[in-house]
């Protein structure tokens, strides 16, 4: 067995490399989207509504979601086969359509460091509010089916587009059933366990981690659905532990690690795995402060570590910290299950990916 | 040669006919969508949207679109070719995301005689309006998906599918950069002829008519890319044709006849067809108060017919009809040419269809 240093460093080696890659290929790809589009001749708003996409596109970090494309790709082959890149592209574009359609649903002026598409529309006609709002409904419109033209487009064999068409639609068609019950989350006085795990489930974990994974199996050459029940368990399974660690970083996070302030959720009225188990845990007249703070936008920071300070007292901390490092171990087991079946290189990544988002969290 | 009226007859049989067996297509469809698609367990808000986007779209009326698709096959076949129900499903269904996202981008209360999705969603959570917003972006979005699902899952031939959702996704996307140049027209003081041909075709003549020429075709083993200039010819002078009528009677229309009040283009700041002859052709103090009346929702219906007198004045009116008589001639004249190559009695209602639609308005 190799020495789990080394075996780390080649892990992190691999998905820089990704990650700038793919910072290539999505560049290379608006700029020959700006060439290759058919704008309206006198528009300017067309090709400015297509840059806003590109920026806010670029602007992306990590980029997880490619990594777990092109190492599902690896548990089957170590070359890059065709339509590979292209899913990559799918993923991002689908993600950059979810991300400006959410910021006009939260009214949120800020992503990815930088403005959201909303608020830049916003910013360039303040006088138009309603137009604004309009431009960037149809830039994520936009986002959407570029997302499913890259696919169609793709070089790759007909039954490999298709069957990638097949997840990207399925997948989107699933996180937006997640984001309505997401919402409805909102109206729940105290949602229960289950109904967090499916909102994790539903809105986040079968576009991030289950379709990414689909696609680079697909990619390679290898059905997702013979393996259908085992990689659903996995993606739900991570992407659990990943909303409970962003729910609680939100409320219990250090604001100056994070770069933002604390209690976001709170204030938004969002009932998170965080909120809701201190919901759970308060007594009468803790839980009376805390929803008087749900929801309300001009909460202080005093509030927010008031609330703080009651989760604590009930252990809520912990238990959170306990949730997730729990959910995490049975994602690994679950990928560790995959040894005998797929390469093992890939394999122990998806086996340690779960545990390492923990990280600052834990 | 069939006597005319015999002919007129037996083309309106096929539209009825069209228009009867999609109400049922439809609503099976939405039944079987009920059973099969995954909505998370708890919620309550993921299957009333599915209803609400069940609701708009079985209100459609005439379905103009599926009448064109069904005639675009029949061109070439008297059968019902496999993928064809399929592709007017989801002809209607990216119809209904179009509407759901332009009546949040227009802020309307109402469509197809009842409330808007959008104003549905602000009746259901008057105390909410951000989340009602964020249901009908959702409620749009989910609509998008399913138009392409129908066509991932249709029985026809691969190649057929993948050819259609080349259609659909193109003409989706042509659409949004359209609506973003609608949105754009309005900031122009005076928009010239051409910007506005530019707009009525990438908005509607794409997705309208070409797509449904393509689609039809395209289910019939016809290549529409061997045909690609005629058919885009035809449905740009067809949009044309069909958003002067519109502009037309929302300005000099009949208000007892159509249902509802004239003027709202006026009111929206819309620079239609109409308005914007109006104001070209218009003296300075005329002009003037034309355009104190653009954007003004609260103009009167006694400054509506000073405009209206403006444009008579002008003869804006005869103008106009003239221009849309012209346009839909030109369409006949263009599928007159296709009667070589295509069934008789389908390049027949090619030919006569710009200039039924015109009825109301000449």
């Amino acid at each position: 067995m190799t020495d789990i240093t080394e075996l780390t460093k080649q892990i992190m080696g691999r998905l820089a490399g990704y990650e700038e890659r793919f910072a290539g290929l999505f560049a290379a790809y608006f700029d020959r989207l700006g060439e290759t589009l058919e704008t309206p001749a006198f528009s300017r708003f067309a090709p400015e509504c297509v840059d806003l996409v590109r920026d806010l596109s670029l602007r992306g970090g990590k980029r997880l979601r490619v990594a777990l494309l092109y190492e599902a790709a690896r548990l089957v082959t170590t070359g890059t086969p065709a339509g590979l890149d292209d899913a990559a592209l799918s993923v991002e574009l689908l993600q950059t359509h979810g991300l400006i359609h959410d910021d006009i649903i939260d009214n949120s002026p800020t992503r990815r460091s930088g403005p959201s598409t909303y608020y830049a529309y916003r910013a360039r006609h303040p006088e138009h509010p309603q137009a604004a709002l309009g431009l960037a409904i149809l830039a994520g419109d936009l986002a959407a089916f570029l997302s499913l033209r890259v696919l169609i487009d793709s070089p790759a064999p007909l039954p490999v587009r298709h069957a990638m068409l097949e997840v990207q639609t399925g997948a989107a068609t699933t996180t937006f059933l997640g984001q309505i019950a997401d919402l409805e989350r909102d109206f729940t006085p105290v949602p229960d366990e289950e109904t967090l795990h499916t909102v994790a489930d539903f809105k986040s974990a079968r576009y991030s981690i289950l379709a990414p994974l689909q696609l680079g199996l697909i990619a390679a050459g290898e059905d997702p659905r013979r393996h259908e029940d085992t990689l659903r368990r996995y993606a739900r399974l991570v992407g659990i532990s990943q909303q409970m660690r962003d729910d609680y970083l939100d409320l219990f996070g250090d604001a100056a690690v994070m770069g933002k302030s604390t209690g976001g959720d709170l204030r938004e009225g969002r009932r998170s795995y965080a909120v809701s188990a201190v919901l759970a845990a308060a007594d009468d007249a803790e839980r009376a402060l805390v929803e008087s703070a749900l929801g309300d936008p001009a909460c202080t920071e005093e509030t927010v570590a008031t609330v703080r300070e009651i989760g604590d007292r009930h252990g809520v901390r912990d238990t959170l910290r306990a949730a997730m490092r729990r959910h995490a171990e049975l994602a690994s087991a679950e990928a560790a299950g995959w040894r005998p079946r797929w390469r093992e290189e890939a394999v122990t990544l998806f086996q340690y990916l779960p545990l390492w988002g923990l990280e600052r969290a834990l």
